[in-house]
């Protein structure tokens, strides 16, 4: 099945208001919806994207021609059923898959913003998807879903829209980005805007991209997704193809070719000015500077969590995810901390790993008897 | 007190034999000695460095106007004392402080190297030190002392040249790169031939220099260098000094401000092509690769090993040492192991480590006892 994107634009008597207090004008939102709203609309899962991420969740990925990022997490019969739940998973504020961001023509100069656009905050990405659901006509979510950047989100929600979902599940994410993240971050950025190439933010007008800036930044950050062990056990020490290309050209080792290869299909996938806004957004994303801190986010939520982790992710580590179930427990909220084993890093929420289905869909199913079919709910897992 | 450097070269009728069948034309090795080596001869050690570090181990470094790199570990009173022992250390050779390298002039064709200089194994520093100590009269070292990249160098001695010295100690090392490592060394790699004035390694012909993909190279090792834990502490989310450039091209974060701060440190003193040399012959050491591996290369050692490792490395996690201590175990070899417990990561054996001190004046000292003196040493502190 093809994934089809739509986009909904803000009505312009009620634009969306950006936390900088900038008015962003024409700001539209594209997403994609898997499975059917039900008649009283309280099937209605929203999925967030991660930081490159996109709206295709699931199904074939018109624009970059492959299986959607979470086929194994969201479709008919998997964890996220979508023959009982309607998904819906839209492209954050700020990228480059069709919503608002820095690729767009600014109305008031006719020209692409480039590094004019305004900064875009998790909280306005945030924004902007709770318009979206509200003009779906959806009054409360089921569950807000998302891994990483989308696990931002989702605390993001809990923070500004406590009362409109009643589970969230916050995977391999932070409630406050890490300084050690913000130097990797760094790196990244640098690099794109050492590419001559990158002219300023205004390549988009001179009809070039600062392509080897962008293939090292994903190089960079692509290594921090992996773990050491899997990168270990995929590739060891082992020789690169032969070639015939001169020593510090040609790589020598496998790990080498298999990251060029993301630098390359990152460049041709991805926007580099978008990749600055995103990364940005995640350095200023701290859930816990509020009064009272993460307890001060939580303390009133209704809401069931279910928080996951992965053991060898040390991007978000489960440290991170630990500060959060600490503070949703000090609110005596209902909460649910799985630390999944694994050799997947960071990316494991993207992978293979059947423990994380196996709770994704428990959780999901018990969250639909307990609070829409008004059920009981088996007692919820909790591991280390 | 300011070190000197002086150089040694390789006579003409004994060139140096790169390990790749490479004669290198007058070759020459640039060198620091502290202390007075004695009549007998049997108080050397040598000292190897790190990936761009340089001969000048204590003392004021004359290139750089700060102290040496080990100024606490080498010294009148430190634990590897000068006023007992007779300290060598040379640059190696690739680098960049007067040791041959890709910055030196080609003889045939008289303009610089640049990347026609020949591929340089840590095989072939060791050879160059060997010499050099033989030209100094030594015939046994008293010790080969080294961390990160210099020991690999004092591993690599126990292979080429296992009678040529009493003791050894590698710090933070590794007997193979990790593919992890090599991934991270291949970012850099990239980010310095992205700059465009790298000019497929002429910049010097053209008196440039590849400043910006220099200070990618380094901000994106450096981050490695240094442990999460430490970053956290030391810079946590605070806001870097105020500015009123553009958001992008300002840091927001004190970590940022200090990456920076380092790569611009790093442009300034480093050589680009010498940093591409470097980091291969790092991704090119496997000590483990011959026959029976690393027992392979221990099987006959008669010299008493101390390996030490850093509890938050994880550029050379304590496991890698663990292979080291466990090959050597096999071969009923006189080990110690030591992990000391710090939140300084990699850069630990650079830094203040009051038990590394400790460990290294007890094991230089005891190996003096045992072998020179012909005494008896105190129980081998073994740590986890």
């Amino acid at each position: 099945m093809n994934s089809t994107s739509q986009t909904w634009h803000f009505p312009e008597d009620a634009p969306l208001q950006l936390e900088s207090g900038y008015a962003l004008k024409r700001a539209h939102v594209a997403y994609a919806t898997f499975g059917e709203l039900n008649t009283d609309k309280s099937n209605a899962i929203l999925v967030c994207h991660a930081l490159t991420g996109d709206q295709y969740a699931t199904g074939e990925n018109p624009k970059l021609g492959r299986q959607g990022w979470w086929s194994k997490v969201v479709g008919d019969g998997c964890p996220i059923d979508t023959t009982r739940y309607f998904v819906i998973c839209a492209n954050t504020l700020s990228s480059c898959y069709g919503s608002s961001g820095p690729s767009d023509i600014n109305p008031e100069t006719g020209k692409v913003y480039g590094i004019d656009f305004p900064f875009v905050s998790i909280g306005d990405m945030v924004e902007a998807q709770y318009r979206l659901a509200r003009s779906l006509g959806i009054e409360k979510l089921l569950a807000v879903v998302g891994g990483s950047a989308g696990g931002m989100q989702v605390l993001e929600f809990a923070r500004k829209y406590g009362d409109f979902f009643h589970a969230a599940m916050p995977i391999a994410t932070t409630a406050q980005e890490s300084p050690r993240n913000i130097a990797l971050h760094e790196v990244s950025r640098q690099a794109i805007m050492a590419d001559p190439d990158w002219l300023h933010g205004r390549y988009a007008e001179e009809g070039k991209i600062p392509a080897l800036g962008l293939r090292i930044a994903r190089m960079s950050s692509h290594v921090n997704y992996m773990s050491p062990e899997k990168i270990l056990q995929r590739f060891g020490r082992s020789p690169s193809r032969p070639g015939d290309a001169k020593m510090f050209y040609k790589p020598d080792f496998e790990i080498e070719d298999y990251l060029h290869h993301q630098g390359v299909s990152f460049k041709n996938r991805f926007d580099a000015n978008s990749y600055l806004y995103l990364s940005k957004a995640l350095d200023m994303f701290d859930l816990a500077s509020g009064p009272d801190g993460l307890v001060g986010v939580f303390r009133n939520t209704g809401a069931r969590f279910c928080v996951i982790a992965f053991s060898s992710d040390w991007l978000q580590p489960p440290e991170e995810s630990r500060k959060i179930v600490r503070a949703l427990t000090m609110c005596n909220a209902d909460v649910s901390f799985v630390v999944i084993t694994t050799d997947n890093g960071h990316d494991a929420f993207l992978l293979d790993e059947p423990e994380m289905f196996s709770v994704i869909r428990g959780f999901i199913d018990a969250t639909y008897r307990l609070r829409v079919e008004g059920g009981s709910a088996p007692a919820a897992a909790v591991g280390a």
